[in-house]
């Protein structure tokens, strides 16, 4: 006989980083697996080490990181797991990273920048990844700087299920912190039910000398419940003081929503101090104990996450994730 | 003697497309260079050839093409004479496209949609071309898009200039023509020395049922000067209604700006139509003899684009090209 | 437990462009599917957009497209719709190109020119295509161009055994038209039994002055039945000169085969005027019905392909397709 | 319905290149398989030729070659094979190379040296080659020439069973022949249960003017049994001057492991004169019936090399193999 | 200072394998350099090895190889040699090689073989190749194989210079040796004046029974000066039936010309045999003494190659080398 | 004028990382020109950034980074600088990492490992780097994992001049402290002129239960002046261990040197305590002031740095640098 011949199968994996792995266990619960065991650590210079303690040949893996500090240490440590699954033998691979790392720098401003979200795409595909899964992307383009299948999950529905459920009955404002958020506040409005929309544009202050900038509110928001949106808050410098200005123009109140809450020092001094009475966030980056204020609300993204990685898996037999389209 | 040495020559060469021969014309006047010849035909069948007159070997050439209807020939025609060239042993082969094509698909809005401006990108390398030289892309983004340098211009201070000029003096609002352009239209506002902004939102008109579609303006348009503004104008329907919209909201008088002047039908009707007193534009695309408005005015993109190559050619002795970057 | 484990399916879906959906149709009944649904329109400007109706994650799919006029959006619009399916988490994309576009432009006849069928060839992979199906590629060569797979399948028989029922008897010559495909005409004369073979040699006629050309005919035709044949007839110039070369030269009848009717224009008005009493084509690409004159015979391709197409998604279990080789 | 479903199924096929059919057949046995036969023949001028006889459609294919004299007619047929395989739509190929060729020339030595053994590395995957599976590599940082999984085995086991068996109770020194090797002999050690360990340091002989050479031994080897160990012998010229060196060192006995047994000429003649009772090797290589001598003993490689196949097509089910990972 | 400035220079250096170190010198001479010397030679078990003993660090180098049998051994030389020059930092490496190896496989004339000739240019690429020269391709669309510039010479008017000159006033009638070789008769005769042509075609002789095949001569022949012509001359066989067919039906004389001259047995007893005044060749491949017969005329393609090699690294001063084109 | 022609200049451009900016500019003097300056910075969340301040059109870029501790960010910032200077259009980039990180990382010691050295090859590879300089890589088989030139410097030669100046005359032997380093060992000696071997076998010691390990002394020692080679200390722990044992085997004084001082915790207190004289390192990583020892000697390793960069721009006028070759 010249051929040895047998059914195919097909496994599902589940890989974590070091970072945030009580993410990666939520999605594992979701899915009724659990997170395959490695043995990961740090050398004494620094070197990261990862090794899946069970066999993956042949598996559907997916390898979870989430992009919280120290940042380099944790993209490093999912590109080496990447790295020895490829090695050994898996089947595909998939990068699960909730917030892409670098997705700010997706563009040249000024001539002789770098494009560091591209670079992160194609170290994955350097690394041996198939394909990749994210939330919120910052711009949708990132989709495009892989060669492969992007899953771009959307948490906007979490936030504003949310919010319709605790808010509802007010006149609700959606407010951008700046010009270039207006399509996304935009969208939050369709959500909402088609509410007004304002922004906040950064301009000379004509009236002071040397060019100092001032935050006029463009839109309506006198006497209205303000959502300011965004998709990340990092330090939170220009959402707390779109706040500002939101009340100084007669926000009767001001909640902020977003889906990656870095909140670098000083975001959380300036989150308790700023006029606004919630902050609703995701889990898709952990958030230290010592930066839970209690105004901080957060929505868990891991059953969307385990709800793509099962369709994924199964060849898309979920249909409905994504707006319907799979 | 085991070799022969000899000091090295670089040249410069320009190629161009049949889609806007006038354009490369102008570049070339503007070069001191004559644009090479090509033998450019179609077959019967539709299929394209393209070869250079002249021995490019060792060149550094440019094939500059303008991305108009039928785009698709256009298209083909850039990437093929890329291939000869390529195949001809040009030294660099640099991609000029003032109007990238398929700019507009750069992302998966829905699940299973292409994005055909990365494939663009990946055929644009996989027949040839080194580097890119492209004007107001659609989205910033698209430079990631490619694997190499991409010298993105920016005609705004063309516009710009041309409007400070004949518009001075006057109450100046931009407006954006939907939420997706307010940063582009905060841009134009600094050039113009710190304008106020505004930007149309669409949304369902809650006096009339069936989800019709009202479009507010978010701003203060009142007694002024609107310049809309956007990258590309094509078949003009939307920015003919914002034009309507500022109009009824009490604007003083309407103006519009763009890089590319797609036009395509019934753009033209609608222009002459709509009100609004002045549509300036750039040659990144030929405009059609019959859709030449009374009201278009046509500013050239050609020296930019001369100043480009000629800085890329000479290895970067012009530094204050891109706001002073290079 | 760390894995879900679950029995791998596969299976099959068919795609169209709208250069010939006929053709796809007829292939699908063949196969006992039906081509799944796309979204497909091109935009005012001429760009192209393509979206698959159904999810394809995980599919093993086929991308049907006939390259006719205008043939380069027709290649477009498969190139995008591949993109689309890439991106869409397809497991496997078979392009099948019964027509290969380009296939003539194979190799620089001159410096300097493209070979834009190995452009074509490397657009298919960058855009995500796994393998090619195509039928009696202008030259076998072009297998070579793809790196993959290419089932290359041969018309030949389909119009030989046409031949051989309907003309049995007679004293065949199989005729090339032109000096480079008496190889070609060498492999049909094998298919009809060993027939004698002619060729047609265009020669400067020393009897004329000023370098006009003559066709002379090398090899025995008098009193004969002559099938011409080629791979394709795109203008039919050379094959009608063929044609009264042949009768001039004593043939008592000429028959054209050829397996591409591309019968760009003037292809019917000189087939029509040709002393030819038969021309016999297959279907890979679509004849418009001005141009189906009464001597047209067209044969169908399309039960090869869904052959081809079963195969290949069956792991070969059919074999002998090709010449008893899969 | 749009789209034709039916389970997956896989099969395992074996192929051999002609430079040691015995030792395919030998693992085919093993596995319980045939292997598949192909026409596989030079041209008169050399060129190679190698078509699989059955069809090889969907199957995870393995390629053994055993890289003997002519060495380079045989990587040519291997990768022919590859190539031939990869274009009949193989779904996933591995080449086996136990001893993989130009391993030693695995870095620069000096300025201006190819890396051969990365050259090989990349010749697999142009040809199609997705994963390789070898034996002993002459050092382990081969597995990163290649873009893919190495399964990497080691023979030592086989050759240091045999020992144990053979040898218990001898009072037993591991001896590397020179200093490189040093490493290699101390994992011998452990496997033979902590041996002492010498080495063989070449040294500038001070007594002797004109820089002859000794060999010095480093370590404790009078009247012991010292097994000389290497990856490999080729002409077997160090090896045999170091069981010289060991004698006059006082040794009782020496015998040679390896597990590569080259045998250039004059490794018989030497081997046969060298102070040396059994030489005891693997049949990675072929041993031409004339280099057999009676002191050579050679183990069988091929159970070794059938179980990482059958692991390799079953995803893993056998764990214990690579020293318990997999 | 920031930066370090100079002028660039550019050097050109010739390599050259071992297989045919006569024609690299000779091409040396041409250019007025010497070719750099080598360390090469094979190790004991065949492995090969090649150093460059001078710096190449920036050269543009040229690396000649003559593909005689061993082939597979000189085709691996030049690969090893490539790969150190790349590694040696070379600024551009053209492989030079006359006689193209394995240029016969360049298609699947039946399912699962391979297309050894893509595989070349892919290991060529692979190794470090930017470009190739090559002489009188088997067949043009081989050039289509490498991802890269190359530059097809062909020897067509060094042969009919010769001829010209040596049989002026004859009546010639250039005959190709079978089917598929008519195309390239044709452009032989059109060097030679216009000559008439012919071809031999292999038919089944029905008046013997058990399919045994007689040549037929196809084309008028009687009385004439018969030119055979093909690209190689390997083994002879076809070429030599041909020139007995060409003389039983009616020849005055008979001779062979062939660009490359591999001769393999028993291609010189044939030649010696065969009813041929003449066989003329280049020296594309080295002619062994003992093959030499007297009637074989050898013309040298060194010159040619020098001509190219000088033009290539000059940038296309001399362009009227390929028929008027570079 | 069809083309625009000019003499081609080249420059010269150095940018250094935040790692070590000293050795950069050490490096800078050494050849005379300044570093060129960057704006490079880590925004809250620790991503980072780096702009060069200056046009690098067209220069051929180095790029300096010293991996020490964060080594993560370091590497990143070294991929992001290099991958700007690639949109920037610099014209080569070559990466000068004297520490290789992940270098230890070069294999699979076991399954399911990754091959890290390997994936920061493909990581430079992919930002943009052409080239690599490197010193006293880990294993030289590291140079085979990039695909292009790798300069390896070997700084052997500076450390052994050291102690030649200070130790003649005395009685010296070069001890390995573990067997992988033996090799090297030899290549101390060689430099020293000949002198003794010795190595340190772990062993398990027979007269102690429960697998403790002895190091036991294989060679020579007594009385001598052992030198402790190695490529790089980390937390010192093997090679104070083997100090230790040497001491204990009657050595008369013990210095340790080399080439890479990484000196994790707690290898200063090691070292302190340690029976060692001297320990010599050279500066390819910075040391901390905290941990530089009295006995601890840094020798600069700028100066050979400097020599290759000179070497590699100039197209290797100094062809002396590696031991002869270039």
């Amino acid at each position: 006989m010249s051929s040895i011949e047998s059914p195919s199968r097909k496994s599902l994996m589940l890989f974590s980083g070091r970072a945030y792995p009580e993410l990666a266990e939520e999605i594992a619960d979701s899915l009724g697996v659990t997170v395959t065991p490695t043995a990961s650590y740090a050398f004494a210079n620094g070197e990261l080490y990862a090794r899946s303690e069970e066999s993956a040949r042949g598996a559907d893996v997916f390898v979870i990181q989430s992009h919280t500090a120290p940042i380099n240490d944790w993209l490093m440590e999912q590109l080496i797991l990447v790295d020895a699954l490829k090695r050994a033998s898996a089947k595909r691979i998939t990068v699960v990273s909730p917030f892409y790392p670098y997705a700010r720098q997706d563009k040249k401003s000024r001539g002789r920048e770098p494009i560091s979200a591209r670079l992160v795409a194609d170290m994955y595909k350097t690394a041996g990844a198939d394909r990749i899964i994210s939330v919120d992307l910052h711009t949708s383009q990132i989709q495009g700087f892989f060669d492969g299948p992007v899953d771009h999950l959307f948490a906007t529905p979490i936030l504003t299920d949310y919010i319709l459920s605790k808010y509802s009955g007010r006149d609700i404002t959606v407010v951008s912190p700046d010009s270039g958020r207006v399509r996304l506040s935009e969208r939050w409005s369709e959500y909402l039910g088609g509410t007004p929309l304002a922004f906040i544009h950064k301009t000379r202050d004509v009236t002071q000398p040397n060019q100092s900038v001032a935050n006029r509110v463009v839109g309506d928001v006198k006497g209205r419940l303000c959502i300011l949106i965004d998709d990340m808050i990092d330090t939170g410098g220009t959402i707390c003081k779109a706040a500002d200005a939101l009340v100084e123009a007669g926000a009767e109140e001001v909640i902020i929503a977003a889906t990656h809450g870095i909140l670098s020092d000083p975001a959380a001094e300036r989150l308790a101090e700023a006029p606004v009475s919630e902050v609703i966030l995701t889990n898709t980056l952990p958030i230290a104990p010592e930066k839970m204020l209690d105004k901080i609300t957060v929505l868990s993204i891991a059953p969307l996450i385990a709800r793509a990685i099962k369709e994924i898996f199964e060849d898309g037999s979920v249909t409905s994730l994504f707006d319907g389209d799979a």
